[in-house]
Parts: structure tokens; sequence; C-alpha cells
């Protein structure tokens, strides 16, 4: 089977391998579609290495269909049930997993970044990492759950409440997410995004846009607000000015959520959160709830799986694909595993 | 009588004044003590000079005596009650008042600073803003009653538990404070001063101290806390240095307090909030819950009053009094209004 292996800094290369039989405790999963997102964008630049030895097949956004076992799995799953992978693996016995924050162990193997991912047509995973798709679930919009569990999650530890109003600075796939989750829940949302291409995707989806570096954003949020300010910010963007411009948007004891990674320190204005009692959250990945949430929110059409995916592309074609997306021209690029290996598609 | 009034960047002048009778529904208070504290020190450094027009009288850490009533005040106060004051007067309409946070009204008006404060024998205040203090309890060490409110909303906004592990950054009056009233909800807690002398202050008073110019802080606290971080952080030093280092400290989900005042935005590693999924928390003044925990708090000799008062000085010394407070000489620096009012003192 082909596989799609990170070679070294900005080195996406395909290689040939034999699929192995799935070991005791493993489900082997018959990859439909991959998605590849700014994470993996973060291991092909380099910025990994620590975590990624080549070669390394990467991918955990993902859709399959089970097709084997290893010994001694539950039969909760059969040859042919639909599923998507929560991609974590705790060791259930440091500091945080005893608090119960297994989700994010403080020695957690992230599958497809510390192990091998879903860029192969043949996966070996946990079976205790198997999340249930529904059949009716269209297989290249659930690779989407992945990302959408991590706006569940997002949403769900920002405690916000129908009626509040939200502001989503970075109209990324992310940030579309967190924003159509958000408005699920029967929040107010406006997408701040300065891109002008994203920002037209985003609206062309229905969201409410604005363009920071055209509108004073903490004015036009103070209005909207009646003066209070924003209950709940997300900061996707990433970007250092938005991350000072994000705190003016936020009420008296308000909430920004720090979803984006931020690879340097940022100046935060910190005289705003003593002044406000504001509250600055992290929030990473997602507990098997978020992932259970976000198949529901797929199957009810609540998020614009369909608007999302721009560009789905066979696996021979993975470098191209890493490519639209570090151009900032694609917004989800799927890998469709089955469109170069004919023989196994119909196995 | 005298009162000590900020003239403009670096000058406090003492000004003969005649009282004035209480407005209606005010309270004339004959202040005994007054402390200077950090806010007042700003204010002397010009720093606050858009919202405190000169000449004006400072101060707004005190303890006094009721002497006279305006029209209107409720009975439930008698000449001779000993009081303090809680020198928020919030507007109760804006936003903030209406979703129940008035001590962080968006239009707060700050007695004391924003109004004519208690570096004066005579004081009137609204009644609602009084605070009763049993009449055992020494006025000098009531004069910190306010002070001890701030630390006492502090650990109640960390919903802090007993059993806790707890930093405090900032071995000031306001660190001491939220070292001790943590300390005695049943934390266990760790006090990180570069100063040599405030540490070995603190040490005095029985607290566990840490430098951390001569010790790896972050692997200091991973071994005490068995490899997890603390469950609280409290920033009070008010140093970029400090808020870089202090997300190192906290466990997975653990809070990160910002008490001190930060006039430039500063650097945070938002990687380290979002990998943790930590939790940063402004904290400002207080409610009215924290003053009367802070009474019973000094009434059980929970809080190293005595220790903390340094200096107690009369009015006319008050520019001597900034100046040491200045310095860093000084712990807790109380102005004694009677001191130079005998005929007064005996009224």
């Amino acid at each position: 089977m082909l596989t799609a292996n990170y070679l070294g800094p900005r080195q996406i290369g395909i290689r040939e391998t034999e699929p192995r039989p799935p070991e005791p405790g493993q489900v082997q999963i018959q990859v439909a579609y991959t998605g590849i997102c700014g994470t993996d964008l973060h291991i092909f630049h380099g910025h990994m290495d620590g975590r990624v030895s080549p070669p390394a097949i990467v991918g955990h956004e993902m859709s399959g269909v089970v097709v084997a076992f290893g010994d001694g799995v539950a039969d909760d799953w059969q040859v042919g049930d639909h599923v998507t992978v929560m991609p974590l693996d705790w060791d259930g016995t440091c500091p945080a997993c005893v608090a119960g924050n297994e989700h994010i162990c403080q020695n957690l193997d992230f599958i497809g970044i510390d192990s091998p991912g879903a860029l192969q047509r043949f996966w070996n995973v946990g079976a205790d990492t198997l999340v249930r798709l529904p059949k009716d679930l269209r297989l290249d919009h659930a690779a989407l759950v992945e990302p959408i569990a991590v706006a569940v999650h997002d949403v769900r530890r920002s405690e916000l409440a129908a009626g509040d109003r939200a502001v989503v600075i970075g109209g990324g796939p992310i940030g579309v997410l967190i924003a159509a989750v958000a408005g699920h829940a029967g929040a107010d949302v406006v997408l701040a995004e300065v891109d002008p291409q994203r920002r037209q995707a985003a609206a062309d989806m229905g969201f409410t846009v604005l363009d920071p570096t055209a509108t004073d954003q903490a004015e036009w949020v103070r209005e909207w607000t009646g003066g209070a300010g924003a209950d709940v910010v997300f900061e996707v963007s990433g970007a250092a000015a938005a991350v000072l411009a994000a705190t003016d948007l936020v009420k008296v004891r308000g909430t920004l959520v720090v979803v984006a990674i931020h690879p340097q320190p940022r100046p935060v204005d910190l005289h705003r959160v003593f002044w406000r009692e504001l509250r600055i959250l992290g929030a990473r990945v997602y507990r098997r709830e978020d992932f259970e949430r976000a198949v529901e929110l797929l199957e009810q059409g609540a998020v614009p799986a369909g608007h999302l995916i721009s560009h789905i592309e066979p696996i021979t074609a993975v470098a191209e694909a890493f490519a639209a997306l570090e151009s900032g021209q694609a917004m989800k690029v799927l890998i469709d595993l089955a469109a170069e290996a004919p023989e196994e598609a119909t196995a």
C-alpha cells in the first residue's frame, strides 16, 4: 500500500509499505479519507522534529471502515463498521491522568504525530480509540469529526451559553467550526479574519464576518454588546496582534479561549485582565464526549462540512496537497486513500 | 485638621482644611490609622493623573470611629462604633453591575483615588461603605482590613482548596497576606521573592520562601508537587520575568491569578497555557464578603498584621512615609491621624 511520510523539513514522500496485521487489542481500519491540518503543516515545516522521527506516516483526521481485528478486541466492533479515531493515547498514571485530565496527559502519545498516522490505506489502532460513525454519514464529511471535536471541546471549555455573544478571531477551518458550534449552541457569533478570501468564504457560509484591518473591532464589539463586551472570545489566529487586541473585546468577567498555537510568548494586556477580572483558558484537543458530540453535529448538518472541504486529492498528490494548504488557498484538504488503491477499495 | 494631598508627580503636601459636616446618607469617621499602599505610590509617581486631580486627599486603607451622621442614615450605626470602609462606589447600572459584578463596575468610583480619601482626621463617606470592626480589635491592625480583603478576594477567586499547593510570586504586603490567607485555608504555600530583605521578613513570619534568582523554581515546584505543578500561582510581583516564569509552575488545568498591576503588556507563554489547558484569572479589589472575612481573619490572628506594620508616622511625616515605601525598605506604613491632632483625639 502507499503511505505518505514526513521525511524531514519540507519533504513529504510516498513509500510503498506492506500492511501489517493488527496486534492484540488493535483494529485494522481501511482508511477512506484523511484530512491535512495545521499541525501536519507544523510537522512539514520541521517545527516538531523533536517528536516526529522520519520516515513517519502522519495524519490524524480520518474516516474509514473496520476490516480486521487483533486478539482481545471486545466484540463491540464488527467488520464493516464505519469509524473514526480519537488519536490520543495517555499513560493513565501521570498527575494529569490521575486528576481525570487524560486528554492532556503529561506523557500523551498523539497518534499521527508521536506514532504512525492515517495517511495509509490500512491503519492499525488501539480498539479504544475508535469512535462509531453512522453508516449514512458521508465518509468524506466524517473525516472532519476530529477538527469538529476540537471546536466542540473549545466551546465546551468556554462555558458559552445560549444568548451569549462570541467573537472568533481567525477564519481557518477551526475558527469556522468554532463559529458553527457556538452558533448551534445558541450564541450570536462574529468571525474576525484578516484574509479577504477566507473572510468571503466564511460570509458565504452564512457567518457574520469582520475585517480587523478595516474596522475598530473593540468599538464594533462595544456597540454590538450594548457597552458590555463579548461573553467569549476565541483566539484561533495564532497572530501576536490578535492576542493583544483580544482582551479589549471581552466583557467584565468574560472569557478568552486560547485555541491557536503560539510558538513564542505573546504580549498580553494583563492590566485589562486584572481590571476586568477576565478569564483566559487554554483549550487543547478533546475528550470522547467531544468526539461523540461532533458526530451528532455532523449528522444534524450543524457544521458546514461540505463548504469546508476545498480539495480532495489522491495520496500520490500529497505533496501538492501540503503546498495548497501552505499557500493559504485551501481550507480543508482531504486525501482520498481509495483513489490510488482500486484493488483494495473493493475488498 | 491636617490633610495629606497629592499635589502633582512626586509631591505630597500637608494642608490645613476645615472638616465639613456629613451630607445626607453620609457618616463622619474620626480616622485612626490610614495605610499607604502600592496604588498610593502609583498616584505619587503621577501614573494616575487621569483619575486624580490635585490637590487630592488620598488614602483608602483605614480604621476609625463613627463620630457623626448626615440625614437618612439607617440606625444600624452609632457614635463610637469602630469601622473601616470598603472604598468602592459603583453606579449600579452598567453592564458589569447589572451582571452582579458591582465591585468592578465599568464606572467605578474608587474612594481615595477618584474621590477624597482617608488621609484626613474627619472623613465623610457613604454609610453603605462602612464595615463594622469589633471593639477589641486594635485600630492599627484594623487599618490592614482593606489589603487583607484584597488577599481574601484573590484566594476566593482562585478557588483554592484545602490541601492545594500554591506559589505566591512577590513578597510585599499583598503577597504575604495572600500567602497567609491561602495557608489558613489549608493550602501548602511557598512564597517567591527576589529581594533578600523581604524574603527574610517573610521567612521570619514563618513562610516557606524561595529565591527565584538562586533556585530553578520550575524544577523546585515539580519536585514539591510530585511532578504535577502547583494548583494555584498568584502573580503579585508586577515583574515581566515573573509572568513569563509563572506559567511553568502551574499544573495541568491549574490556575494563575493576576493580582499585580502590569502597566505594559507582558509576554505570556500562551503555548504552555494551551498545552496544559491553564486558566489565567484577573482578580481586582473585593466584595463585601471579602471585607467581612478579612475582619474575621484579623480577629483570629490568622494574618501577621503586627509583623507587616513596619512604620507608624504622624501625618506631618507623610512625605517621609511615601519615601520609605518607595525605597522598598518599608512593608506597611501607617499614618496615625491622632498623633498630630491631640485636641481631637480626646473628643
